[in-house]
């Protein structure tokens, strides 16, 4: 089992390594690339990892990982449905601020992956869009949400979510918190019957 | 000057270019993998561009006067900002779905560009997001919207219509202009005063 200094070391390889694959594109990267960027030989990076196309797919998995422990097991331990949306939106969007643009701007690279790795990341991903989905209907049958057609409103919830991975800089907002907040309220608006 | 049959023809190799760049990424596509892609030899290629880049910097440069054409010239001669804000998000989903989310999911390969062409394309794209700004303020100024910080607001907005080219495809939705309508009465519900 990896030490917490281990594990800590591992985040800071996934993290340099994603941004430079944000940066020049994966096919763009290379192993000798990704080892100058993490300061290790190219021999110590092939100890932990056996390609690039396995490194690509061990950042993803990482940052899903992430995505469960930060996002979703705080919130699905929210009964009301109102309440879990919220939390959702506030701790993804505090995520993405705290654990780094770089890990959401990553997975458009995913058609990289071998299928079998492809078919691991789009089921994790689909899971998470069913968990906001499941707020949605819930919310519906309580009366709580407007007129709307559900999948589109995930849909669009997520991609701004994402979007502020690709847009925000810090200083760009007063403070996060700020931002935080104005998204969640900005789909609540959106969403909530009047 | 290019007759109507060369300006189909041109729009259809910048379709086909940027559909191979998004797949491959720009790094990982070449001009010979553009000329097989379209059809031509390399030198009848580089008969109407000069390089790689000058091909990106090209089909840039005519998304944005798509944009601009599509979106923006019939939008703003609207005076009423509610009803001009409405008809820009109406065209610009209409836009992406008629004329290929390619040309969208293109612009983060925009890095590529040296930097001359990248301070074009920005200022190009900030003239949009401007354009997206005012009516926001106009409508604020009119005391229509809630509370809520303008930026911020038009960042969420644009980002869920570039969203669109991500996950649109043909039969995901029941019909386009039910995501047409589901789009503005999202964004209309998010920002309007209650």
């Amino acid at each position: 089992m990896a030490t917490p200094e281990g594990q800590a070391r591992n985040k800071e390889v996934f993290r340099t390594a994603a941004q430079l694959m944000v940066r020049q594109g994966y096919g763009g990267t290379s192993i000798s690339d990704i080892s100058k960027a993490v300061g290790m030989t190219k021999a110590g990076l092939y100890h932990h990892i056996r390609s690039k196309q396995d490194m690509l797919f061990q950042i993803l998995q990482h940052a899903l990982d992430g995505l469960e422990r930060v996002v979703i097991e705080p919130a699905k331990r929210l009964e009301d449905p109102e309440e879990r949306l919220r939390e959702t939106i506030r701790l993804n969007v505090r995520g993405i601020i705290d654990h780094g643009p770089e890990f959401t701007l990553l997975f458009p690279e995913r058609h990289h992956l071998d299928p079998a790795q492809q078919e691991v990341v789009a089921t994790r991903i689909q899971n998470y869009r069913t968990f906001v989905r499941d707020a949605l209907r819930e919310m519906a049958n309580q009366g709580k949400l407007r007129d709307l057609d559900i999948y589109i409103a995930q849909r669009h919830l997520l991609q701004t979510i994402v979007g502020i991975a690709r847009w925000y800089t810090e200083g760009s907002v007063d403070d996060e918190n700020h931002l935080v907040q104005q998204t969640v309220d900005y789909h609540m608006s959106a969403i909530l019957k009047r």
